[in-house]
């Protein structure tokens, strides 16, 4: 896995922006596997009383702030309308940034390393579930453009279910750029697209594959496609245009691993 | 393709729910393909000019009402918060309602076929992507239990990007026996469990197929798992726990469709 803490070289678009002091984690997951994660700093912790008996273990054991015992609609004044929170939320700050280096690094030692690039993907409920599929099936990492992409948001997390814990997230200024170096780092780069004379499983992906998807409904962006070495398509009927985009994402992601 | 005229047996949760008198569809696929759905009964359609111009074409042929041409405020009036419009909604009334045997009947005649059913999938979000790459994959149907299912609200249908008119989502009032009926109608159950002792892949899925998925944590219920003829599970890394549930579903469907 890659270290957490070197220096940015990308700073994250929050750091631009005026003063998020951090975010609030909501519900047992995101935040249980916050507390595992020894980069996360809290600043917070909310809990009711149900939420703080039913999770007592990993809170006494782990919990670097004390628990606040308060009443649900606490909970809820505190996050996002309708976030689901299962009694339990945290206010942490944002992880440190992790650059796209390290990826490569950690990729060097193995023969097979599948990493995820997002081509202007841009709804939080998509990317943090293609970390959790990312996480789920062994990727090293997630890269999206600092500009075109969600920020650390109290959504992305729930979406991701805690992955955001555990898979790294790289920020990147420019995209054409990293797939310039993930390629120098032996990746080879495929792309999704309907229109791809191959599908997934025709093109037996080994190695080490950067995985790019666009935009639903643009689709990847004429540069970052020329950039490409290879592009695939998922073999649909003719009923549907296109899958979400975080769908084809676990597709290829388990089409990966199941060649393994 | 099952027929959507025929009398229903199971009337969907909202004929006993209190007048809601249909339903707003909302951005371009769900409108565009609600039109071309001839069992979609249109009772308004509000465009911006822009749209009206963009989508002239498929407006003038096919709607059955006058297109209101209102600013992109009127539009965002009408629509639940936050809905993503792209200056086109349609209020329209609920779909007449599919009966299983439909499904059914129309597998009789194929040698191979795939059904999803839903245990308790109660996330708009989830069950729109579901319909959606059910859609792309060629499935039959999606059944899910008429009491713990999302109604066909404008989240619904957006997520689904249009697979709403297409892909019958069949609503019965039994899970259990509908999925003894479809064992009757010579479909094999497959469950997916992250404990099963085969993948999805060993599994080498054929012939008639209802997939099976449970709420995200909870898994299928013991009724519903007893039930299954066989259990099969992704090959996932320790990291999660869990796929998202829609994630789960897309890659059952490509793997059926990838031994094809």
């Amino acid at each position: 896995m890659a270290r957490r803490d070197a220096a940015p070289v990308h700073p994250p678009k929050h750091q631009h922006a005026e003063a998020r002091k951090g975010v609030w984690l909501a519900g047992v997951h995101a935040v249980t596997m916050a507390l595992e994660n020894p980069n996360r700093t809290f600043l917070r912790i909310l809990a009711t009383a149900d939420a703080a008996r039913s999770h007592e273990k990993v809170l006494k054991a782990r919990s670097p702030v004390g628990v606040e015992i308060v009443a649900k609609t606490e909970i809820e004044r505190q996050l996002p309308a309708g976030s689901v929170h299962q009694g339990l939320a945290a206010f942490v700050d944002f992880l440190p940034p992790i650059h796209l280096d390290e990826l490569i690094e950690t990729a060097q030692s193995r023969a097979d390393a599948v990493i995820v690039v997002l081509d202007q993907v841009t709804d939080p409920h998509n990317v943090g579930a293609i970390l959790r599929s990312a996480a789920a099936f062994g990727a090293l990492g997630v890269v999206v453009p600092d500009r075109h992409a969600p920020e650390e948001t109290t959504a992305l997390a729930k979406s991701a279910s805690g992955a955001l814990e555990r898979m790294p997230l790289v920020r990147v200024t420019n995209l054409a750029r990293a797939l310039d170096d993930l390629k120098a780092g032996g990746f080879w780069i495929c792309g999704l697209a309907a229109d791809a004379p191959q599908t997934l499983a025709q093109a037996k992906l080994s190695g080490k594959i950067a995985l790019a998807f666009g935009a639903e409904g643009e689709g990847l962006r004429r540069l970052t496609r020329e950039t490409c070495d290879m592009m695939v398509r998922l073999p649909m009927t003719d009923e549907m245009e296109s899958l979400n985009v975080s769908n084809a994402a676990a597709i290829a992601l388990y089409e990966f691993v199941r060649l393994r």
